[in-house]
């Protein structure tokens, strides 16, 4: 049995507490929280504890906390040689000031509130100073997860900084679609089916090889004439991704 | 029955003739080719033509040929007062050059030669010079696809630029991210997941709603740290659509 304490009560520490009490093999002995204890713990009659100095030992001690507090409230964490992880894409491993062994316990997706979420599907990107503890995350993540990537620090925020494209700026261009449809009466329900055929394209081709359109084709024409129809902010947009696509079109990589 | 001649053996044209094989409604009395007989045309022995001359009267000639081709192509259909159309989003209804009657009956879907499309699913935009061409189009559109929409040029021309963002340069963003991550020994399949989830999101609510991320939260720190991290293309481009997101943060439409 692998136990396990969880620090924090946002979103990701309440889905990776639901994905742990389905798991015959973890068990979630405690939850630290600051202050509100969330429904669900309640709930689930959980121990919700609010100061260390009630901390018990466990396998692993799970920091599902906000990326700026990690530093600071690490510091807190009394020295019990219990391996310390973050859930965190964008803070170094190292950035956890602790006595205690450490690691790193990354769930590489969009975690909402109300969302459930499948983790089976889910990579886990693992980092542990030591071997041992490496096994250890990898045997917790296993409980939930199908896959599972061992991951240092400095790909991770390669990795952090690649989901901004494909998940905050895709959405980007997603919503300012939805806006030249909106102005022209169009229902943005249109574009939907090609949305998800562009992002199913890509479980079987590499995007490189899937890339069509104006750009790809230089068919300047048709730039000119989207160009031309576009408000300032995207031609912008529009002009800069076109030079790129013909820019990676000459180089490989 | 609906009788309909298709010009063209490209990708548009094969499926499209596909989809009207098997419907009950629709028989396809001849296909117009410059030259080359497409394997698939033979097998299914359709009467293929390759001269004006042979041309039969019909409900609706579809015109499935490249954009850059229909006002050349297009002026040498004889007159025959059959409702003529082209399948193209970029190009206006006007381009064709015939003295028939003239509509469009465009499939928005990115539509590869080896890949299945269930028409099904994907949306025909439709115009026509008057009403009753317009009703022929729907019944026709009716019986491959159940998402049928009557979009006049000015609105196609503003989806066909909505589609290069939703789809080439979407795409682009992904094909950066696997450069990233090439460049770095990550698996690029471990985005997957997130490419996935991201596109589904916005099945529920709309893009704007969805954002998320540093650019959306303002946080500073991050956004610098990955400027940092980009090479100087990818750094323009990070700097353009973070900008971008605050911006439209700020406004409605």
């Amino acid at each position: 049995m692998i136990k396990v304490v969880i620090f924090g009560n946002g979103n990701v520490a309440i889905q990776l507490t639901k994905a742990f009490l389905k798991s015959k093999n973890v068990s979630v002995i405690q939850i630290f929280t600051r202050k509100n204890i969330n429904d669900f713990f309640k709930k689930k009659n959980l121990s919700v504890i609010h100061d260390f100095k009630h901390l018990k030992k466990a396998d692993v001690y799970i920091l599902a906390i906000s990326d700026d507090a990690i530093p600071e409230f690490s510091k807190n964490i009394p020295n019990n040689k219990v391996l310390t992880v973050h859930t965190s894409g964008a803070v170094a491993m190292g950035d956890l000031n602790t006595q205690n062994p450490k690691g790193v316990f990354y769930p590489l997706q969009t975690i909402s509130k109300n969302k459930k979420i499948k983790f089976k599907k889910v990579p886990f990107c693992l980092e542990a100073e030591n071997k041992n503890d490496l096994k250890k995350l990898q045997k917790l993540a296993k409980q939930i997860s199908k896959k599972v990537f061992i991951i240092n620090s400095e790909q991770r925020k390669k990795i952090h900084v690649s989901a901004v494209f494909v998940n905050n700026f895709v959405n980007h261009l997603y919503a300012i679609a939805e806006e030249i449809c909106v102005k022209n009466n169009i229902p943005f329900e249109i574009l939907k089916p090609l949305i998800n055929e562009t992002a199913k394209k890509i479980s079987k081709i590499s995007p490189k090889q899937a890339q069509t359109g104006p750009a790809k084709r230089k068919d300047e024409k048709t730039i000119e004439r989207h160009v031309e129809m576009l408000e300032k902010e995207h031609k912008k947009i529009y002009r800069l991704l076109t030079e790129s696509i013909q820019k990676m079109d000459k180089n490989k990589f």
